[in-house]
């Protein structure tokens, strides 16, 4: 039997997804499971997009253009003009997803061994499109203490080496909801500016933003402009994970050719997503707002009553739909496992992100959780509940 | 400015696409442009799949299981049944594409520097693919004379060397469409044990064979199971290239183990492309039977036309809806290029794809072209006449 691949024996285990068959498991026994563990918005998408497909009546499916269909890129350009983010259709080359986007700005940008920095904790799937590229990830630990802030440039600075070619970041973050500052980007720029790195920044979140707080975009920082890669997608914005449309942006002439070429190479991203998609860009703000609002009350009751359990933190996310929380356990992949498999409170249980997948440094984030906030508030209420008389009960408790 | 990537830097233009920007400029100029230099077909699709859009009123639009919708996997065993193909659900990947598919299986199986031979002329994304993981491409030249037919055994053997991990076909093939008979994959069968190797086959034609030929699956060759892996798409099946759905395929446990770490790392393929493919399993007889004798109608009217042009040869293809024909002229880039900027026939010319970019080998194929007969009977008798007078007219003809 022939041998499977180096990078196939490197490949992590999805942290997302490995405890599915103890949900399973659960739910075999009868137990229902609240799942905050996977960034699957259940807020009903626009009617728009549903009307497109109820009307699409081409006769054939076609291949779009390897970039994207040319009136969705010009579309988009007015979606980012919303946002004051000024490109062109010839900048944008629509993906599969945020995570093709990420592969082709990896493949186009970085070399087998090159390294890249990213703040951690990351947004796991981060580190499988390093090991398929062949980079290498250098973690900069950011502390929960401080809400998952921006470790401070020096960090940076201490780990650039002759193979540092970029810097990641996901502004707001998945897991952390951390939503950057003006003044944190600036002080990127200026290491980006000095070393000569590309900034790869996963925005998917951009209308998330609470508290009045407002996104800044990488492509606003000024002067570094071919430095910069933005990547998106439409899935968390629209609830439409599964059209898996992404788009990686770049003022970069020479990055967005070559990207191009990653493109043809697999002919097209879906049509019918991209159909959706461009439709989707006039969803009205009222849409936004209704979204938000509803993200908000799920936050606050879901940070309010983690804090209120003994020995539990959880920072106040500005962004996203995810809050990472530390809990007194002695290992948050033994205890989400313990959730699913021998606890349940009334016949219920929840079922939470561990952590330990979103950090690259071994040992990282063992007492931590990521919970994604994607079930209306009622439920979120009995998850929560669930929660604190699981750590009551849980034998690896620390308090 | 940071540099690109060295592999980013090696990525060869699309032979599809590259003469693009020459038949826009036709166009422009009023002259109508026959598209046979794409493998985009033409011919309805299966009225099922545009119902299944219409009545499509889920909430959201959520990711799919990584590996594909579970019940979608299931309808397609049904579909390999039918086919003679018996396989299980946990023996499928759904992929973005054949062409996600096939990265699928190169990172799974191959290391950079691993070494994969394939027959060629061969679909010239398989380069793109191979540069992606960092794999060496070595081909094996078949000849047109012989209408493409598999390279003798021993050709495959000096190849081999300890870098040798796996060998590669199309079959029927893209761009030949050349069937392979079970005596020829027997043959190869035979290597591949020798070796121990990886047998990767793209079998995405495997309708289309005519002159009473039927297909024999790579699947089928006893004694090799944990060697092969098959890639699927339903793109050209059902003419719905753009839904972006394809699959790869195995009985090898650890591969498939190995090759869904890389699937949960992009979340999911499209949920919407999978659904449409579900409701194509349905897909009556008659439209295959409908399908198959209009592109036999195609086939032979453009060999018959070819073969009666001076100095032209095309072999008669049993498969698939290409053919790849020898033209009396220089060079086949330049010509097609000609074509398109400076002739044209009573306001009408034709779009070829060169089949340079399909060897791999240098300075091969440079009088060969790839026809794709994705146009009705009417429009193919045109297109022909344009090719016979450019023939007559292009200044670097060697007749």
């Amino acid at each position: 039997m022939p041998k499977i691949s180096t990078k196939g024996q490197m490949m992590p285990e999805s942290p997302i997804r490995k405890l599915v068959p103890y949900a399973e498991g659960a739910k075999k026994r009868g137990v229902k499971v609240y799942h905050l563990n996977i960034g699957q918005p259940d807020i009903e998408m626009p009617q728009i997009m549903r009307d497109t497909l109820k009307n699409f009546n081409d006769k054939v499916i076609e291949y779009s253009h390897s970039a994207g269909i040319l009136s969705y890129r010009e579309r988009l350009c007015t979606y980012y003009q919303k946002h004051d983010i000024h490109i062109s259709p010839d900048d944008i080359i629509i993906a599969a997803g945020g995570s093709e986007a990420i592969l082709f700005a990896f493949q186009t940008c970085l070399n087998p061994e090159d390294e890249i920095i990213i703040p951690e904790p990351f947004y796991a799937n981060y580190n499988g499109f390093a090991i398929s590229s062949g980079v290498t990830v250098k973690p900069i630990i950011s502390d929960i203490k401080d809400g998952f802030s921006l470790p401070p440039i020096s960090a940076f600075e201490e780990l650039i080496t002759p193979k540092t070619k970029a810097i990641m970041i996901c502004n707001p973050s998945n897991p952390t909801g951390y939503l950057y500052s003006r003044e944190e980007l600036e002080s990127l720029k200026e290491v980006v500016k000095r070393y000569d790195l590309y900034l790869m920044a996963d925005e998917v979140y951009r209308e998330f933003c609470y508290d009045g707080t407002s996104h800044f975009s990488v492509m606003n920082l000024e002067g570094i402009e071919n430095n910069v890669i933005l990547i998106d997608s439409v899935s968390k914005r629209y609830s439409a994970c599964g059209v898996r449309i992404g788009a990686m942006i770049s003022k970069n002439k020479e990055v967005m050719a070559t990207a191009l070429k990653f493109a043809q190479a697999r002919l097209s991203p879906p049509s019918l997503g991209q159909l959706v998609s461009e439709a989707a860009i006039d969803t009205p703000d009222a849409y936004f707002e209704m979204v938000m609002n509803e993200y908000l009350d799920r936050r606050n009751i879901v940070v309010e009553l983690i804090n209120k359990m003994e020995g539990a933190f959880c920072p106040m996310p500005k962004g996203a739909f995810y809050t990472v929380a530390s809990l007194p356990v002695d290992d948050t992949d033994k205890f989400c496992q313990w959730l699913l498999e021998e606890f349940h409170y009334q016949g219920e249980t929840l079922m939470l992100a561990p952590a330990s997948g979103f950090y690259s440094s071994k040992g990282a984030g063992k007492n931590e959780v990521r919970i994604s906030y994607v079930l209306n508030v009622e439920d979120l209420k009995k998850a929560m509940k669930c929660l604190e008389e699981g750590l009551k009960k849980y034998p690896g408790r620390t308090v």
